[in-house]
């Protein structure tokens, strides 16, 4: 296979865009990554974009041809890829495969949700399908409550606490606080997480990412070439996607995410790293929850000590490992197919040294990790300088 | 990129199935692929699936998951891919890559689309979902709409007739009548055509592929290695897509499909082969006139002479070149998902030699031809035998 660099990244502001339709969005994030990589709209040979329910929450499937139509890019192949929650990871890596395939050089993959339009009771049904629709959603089980359970049974084997859950809103915030895309950019403190309202017990409302529109986008392109387009290409060295059960009835463990762990370890492996090369992280934060078990069963800490040292402040943009400096899905908004390729854009940007007042000072080597549904699907990539 | 083999095919009978759900054909048909292929589950290494609409259609997106889940292949990667009508066809083209790049060696791919739980106009709404939602839809246009907008166009522009159109649907059904598979195992005459009842003139009901449920699925491995699993594994020579625009009032003609035409001289040129190479043709015949317009842009015939073609009986089986062997989408039905999957498995069921009372003699080289849309994207994949 091929060695495939990142050469250029776009993204919209993440938030309620009440003035903007789905393929502005697209567009504008797509028209970001093209005019970061210093390319020509003609030298891109293909695409990819992820979009977890255009069909709901839009009325438009077949939003390959639309974004190729909409961004001028015809007659180019362009594939939507759907993995829910997961599905702007699963584009970028379809994007890497075929750039490393060499079926096509220069690739943009995008990632994109429009979600304010329907009112929150609709889209909570909608998200439903990112579950078991049969026996988890008909029966009344939302995201939110799949996600309490997982708290509970977290706190239940470790002593996983309130105020370790609220920690990572807390930490997420203070990040989001100085990303201009994020759809918070307001600080909060541990009290008001504790103080807000319950949804699902234990997850209060700042306990849970929210309902966001917007888009991200990436230029891929062969590593012996990137530094054509790029003075800073940012070289994808691992690529790994694993599968669990979709319900969470028929899991080994609530308190767990096995794709999660799959997917890390091959990782791992395919880029001859540890856990302790890795300077930053961009995780799936759903639910506070979510970033617990996912520092944990990427392997950051031991299994039942995520919590801790969230409280801790190990988690934080200037300790052991910076997790989520973008402001995570909690303070950036999580616009279901976006999220992934926001991550990426989130690591390229550090990677260059271009975070502006939240960079991770000698960020070499971050990890991206997104989760479609309640853990069925989980995709891990790891990126590094590649100049 | 690695040579590719398909070594296993399998599909449900297409149809209305009130007994089975979208979980149910896809593991029915992954099943008969696998056990086709000779291979253990154990085996595969990754998946993808291809499905237009499910979240509209069974409230469920993340289908990937789900059918790592109920296939019993977890923690594998299986990812889903939606391309509208063409979704079948780029999951195809996307286990191709996977394949192709070293990526994975054993993928399956399967395509699956459960239509006959809701009314007609609301899986009509569905579909139109594949056009562009906010100029097309939006407005009242559906697909047989669309398509008698191209038959209109193609009939002033070529002198097409009604006589023309009505004899695709009487070879595809002639075809479909020794299909144990087909939803329609019915032959039916040019007068019943003629005389059926006009849904968007001039496109009759009997010009009108129907609404159907189905799923099909294929195992690839690399070309080296094939023949460890199968004594006549089917290789893969050339996958080609391209994208036009979305909507028909942007297109410069209506009389033909240019995304088809770029794809098809694409795939000519990756397989080092011309029209005349090929012994037959799956191709997108969702209405009579896409047929025609179909073998025209592919390049079988010139512009303007595929009706005449079709009446004078050159695309029958033992004819210049058989088109839609299995009964086409006409009498086959149209699992959207499914259908590109559907194609793969009739060529590869003609280039065994294995296709009972419809084996277009010698099949030596076969084209498959799916279509997203009205025509925004095409696919266009070349088969050939492999051992």
């Amino acid at each position: 296979m091929r060695r495939v660099a990142i050469i250029g990244v776009g993204q919209t502001k993440f938030g309620e865009h009440w003035s903007e339709g789905f393929r502005d969005m697209v567009t504008e994030a797509g028209a970001k990554a093209i005019e970061d990589a210093n390319i020509h709209g003609e030298e891109i040979q293909a695409g990819y974009v992820g979009t977890m329910a255009s069909g709901r929450l839009v009325g438009q499937e077949h939003i390959g041809a639309l974004l190729a139509d909409y961004m001028g890019l015809n007659p180019i192949p362009i594939t939507r890829v759907e993995g829910a929650c997961a599905s702007g990871a699963l584009a970028f890596r379809q994007g890497f495969m075929a750039v490393a395939s060499g079926m096509h050089d220069v690739v943009v993959v995008g990632g994109v949700e429009k979600m304010t339009d329907l009112d929150v009771s609709e889209v909570s049904d909608i998200l439903g399908g990112a579950g078991d629709q049969e026996w988890e959603l008909f029966l009344g089980a939302t995201f939110p409550g799949l996600y309490a359970m997982m708290a509970r049974r977290h706190m239940y084997e470790y002593g996983t606490t309130p105020e370790m859950l609220a920690s990572v809103a807390v930490k997420n915030h203070k990040n989001g606080a100085k990303n201009k895309y994020a759809q918070y950019q307001n600080e909060i403190t541990l009290e008001q997480v504790l103080k807000s309202k319950m949804i699902a017990d234990p997850l209060k409302v700042f306990d849970c990412s929210p309902i966001t529109d917007g888009a991200a986008a990436v230029v891929l392109a062969p590593l012996d070439v990137a530094n054509k387009y790029s003075e800073q290409p940012i070289e994808i060295i691992a690529s790994a996607q694993a599968s669990d059960n979709i319900a969470l009835h028929s899991r080994a463990s609530l308190s767990e995410l096995r794709a999660t762990k799959v997917a890390a370890k091959q990782a791992f492996e395919q880029a001859k790293l540890t856990t302790k090369d890795i300077d930053l992280a961009e995780v799936h934060d759903c639910f506070t929850i979510a970033e617990i078990m996912a520092i944990e069963d990427l392997g950051f800490y031991k299994k039942g000590e995520g919590g801790k040292a969230s409280l801790d402040g190990k988690t934080a943009l200037d300790a052991e490992i910076a997790v989520n400096t973008s402001g995570g899905l909690k303070a950036c908004g999580h616009p279901v197919g976006a999220t992934g390729i926001k991550q990426i854009c989130e690591l390229t940007w550090q990677l260059r040294g271009k975070a502006d007042g939240r960079q991770r000072k000698d960020a070499e080597i971050g990890l991206a990790h997104n989760v479609g549904g309640s853990g069925a699907t989980a995709v891990v990539h790891i990126l590094k300088q590649g100049w």
